[in-house]
């Protein structure tokens, strides 16, 4: 009998509980919120104590909480300041791009490995998870700060670069020709996507500003605002890009008017319900198990350079901002995520790519994805407002 | 391969916008925005056009967006207000429970239906789903009325009663036997968990209070606001409630506080985000082609009974009160919903109801939950405030 929604209810209920729970314990201990509900997950998910298993509801549930981190990040990023960035970012994104999977192929190489399987372990050194950076940054109100637009900016581009990668490794794995119409169609959706966002989007929202609050509807600037959050979403999941992107970029379209439009206060409580069950989910993909396994020493060693190439990609480009920009965007762009493991699985399923070396891309993305919110925190500790600041 | 969340995300686009849309249509034709979203639902789901099935994902969001409106609505109903109007809710449900059951199962054996289905089709008449009434009072910004904070608190002890009424014919339907113990722990634990929420919890929080902003976690009221939601609703549920009875109390322990934590605005937009898919939910539940059916004339007058015993039972304790509070209590408590699905239901899968009798239960709740928004709105007119007012 369909007698009510209490099993989901429940799961709702632990998941956001642990994952609020463990983030005001690291807090207290001076670390990122964040890492907290991103271990919650680790413990209480399947690879752990098994209490909650991420179910597909859940998961959807989980992927809405990141579009909206996103989102709101985009909301405090104006189009003009990431016009301004844009040069920095490009080349913080192409660098940071190209360092991993030179690296991740080389040493894959030098061990001896086949070059399908280097390639493979190199694309998947590539692509940057922007969502737990942003959701360090607006923990620390400092979205604002030109290290976040530069980490933000080169997100957009390393996406773009990532699926053309992706799209090139699946040809591979397919049948091993590349299929330069399908390439170049796909680089001109996602570039043209990405100009007429940052270019064109902005004045046509301009335009129908004033129109909006004519409507009859109640609330109908956040109704507005969310429609486009999530058509843009779904555009750029549609073009092959990460759907965050897209979020990112409907926020950044009324940036300008999320004051006068009171878009922060509610989007950011969407925000605040939806995003935990995102980075609970993220850890509870973590298999802390394969720590202790035999891949240990290759595995850390390509999670060492996974950090070190992404680090000095992202970095080089920065060293006239300043040694300390310079590490904030590196670290700011460490956290891998679903890109590398799509890629990792894709050449798993083909046969080109080992068991074993599938186990050293999850404890690469593992790895950055735990490290990057400690280090960011204190990159930043000085920018931050006073109260937070006091608490770091 | 798993490259996305598109398909999720294109049918809560098309959701959305669909039921904004309509909304936005409605209010221009001076309708309650609330059944164009119910109407969006009936025209595009299963039994409309077809174009969006809801999936058990898409029903869960559904059910989250309901509870956060009655968790709205607990936020702007202050425990002191509800208790001022104690009396006279306890007196609107019990009556509003006993003259639509009395007037259902006697229509039914008047025209020689056998008693087991006559006290199926009583029993699918009582309980009222206040969902619908709460988002129209929030929409109208009536919700600090008289008649709203009654209707308010006879929803939650119409119910209670409801519960056992539904407790009661599954008995029926399993054997015949009433278990008189199992029905007294189900009605101490209802009265008991409604007693405690009204009189003890705003006490705990009041003590708490101070404390929830020494927490390091940013937001850290919304937060604790949010995870006391969850676990309210779950906790009314699982002692057979409905949940959103559950959400509401918690918003009502929090009222007291709504301002100070900057409550409002923040819970108002995960309301204003998630509410749209339980309303269009509802509407792909309405199989609008029974009106065609043979069975039109019995569930008109079954539908027109729904009416006018709700009425007039929740209007008889009204009548000092002037009619125009009569008629808003009245028609605020007649919408209903699942708990009439669910008794009809039961009915059905036990044998005990007829297909054709269970078409009438359906037919019922779709007239009941069409009509209130509108007549509701029109009722309300002269209370809500000026820039509403201007659109009724």
């Amino acid at each position: 009998m369909p007698l009510g929604p209490e099993h989901l209810l429940f799961e709702l209920l632990l998941i956001f509980v642990a994952a609020k729970a463990a983030g005001e314990a690291f807090e207290w201990l001076r670390l990122p919120g964040v890492l907290g509900e991103i271990v919650a997950g680790a413990a209480l998910g399947s690879y752990g104590l098994g209490w909650i298993h991420v179910s597909d509801t859940l998961q959807s549930i989980a992927e809405l909480g990141v579009i909206f981190v996103l989102f709101s990040a985009g909301l405090e990023t104006r189009p003009g300041e990431l016009i301004r960035v844009g040069d920095k970012a490009m080349q913080v994104a192409v660098a940071g791009v190209a360092f991993p999977f030179l690296l991740g192929f080389g040493y894959m190489k030098f061990r001896g490995d086949p070059t399908s399987e280097a390639v493979f372990v190199g694309a998947a050194m590539v692509a940057t998870s922007v969502g737990i950076t942003a959701r360090v940054l607006g923990d620390l109100r400092v979205l604002a700060s030109q290290a976040a637009k530069i980490i933000l900016g080169a997100a957009v581009f390393d996406d773009i670069l990532g699926m053309l990668l992706l799209a090139i490794v699946a040809g591979f794995a397919a049948g091993g020709r590349l299929e330069w119409l399908h390439l170049s169609v796909l680089t001109a959706e996602a570039v043209g996507f990405a100009l007429f966002m940052i270019f064109v989007a902005p004045r046509i929202v301009h335009r129908i500003h004033p129109r909006v609050a004519q409507l009859s509807t109640q609330n109908s600037s956040l109704i507005v605002a969310l429609s486009i959050c999530l058509f843009l979403s779904w555009l750029a999941a549609k073009i092959g890009m990460a759907a965050i992107i897209g979020a990112f970029f409907a926020g950044m379209v009324f940036a300008d008017y999320a004051e006068e439009w009171n878009l922060l206060p509610r989007v950011g409580g969407i925000t605040e319900f939806l995003a935990p069950f995102f980075f609970f989910a993220i850890g509870s993909r973590l298999d802390l198990r394969l720590f202790n396994r035999q891949v240990l020493v290759v595995a850390t060693v390509v999670s060492l350079l996974a950090i070190v190439s992404k680090v000095i990609g992202c970095g080089l480009p920065m060293l006239s901002q300043g040694w300390k920009d310079t590490l904030r965007v590196g670290i700011g762009m460490l956290p891998r995520g679903e890109v590398a493991l799509i890629v990792a699985l894709v050449g798993l399923q083909s046969g080109i790519v080992l068991p074993s070396t599938y186990a050293i891309v999850v404890f690469m993305t593992a790895v950055t994805t735990l490290i990057a919110p400690p280090v960011l925190r204190y990159l930043f500790r000085k920018e931050a407002p006073a109260k937070i600041a006091a608490q770091l």
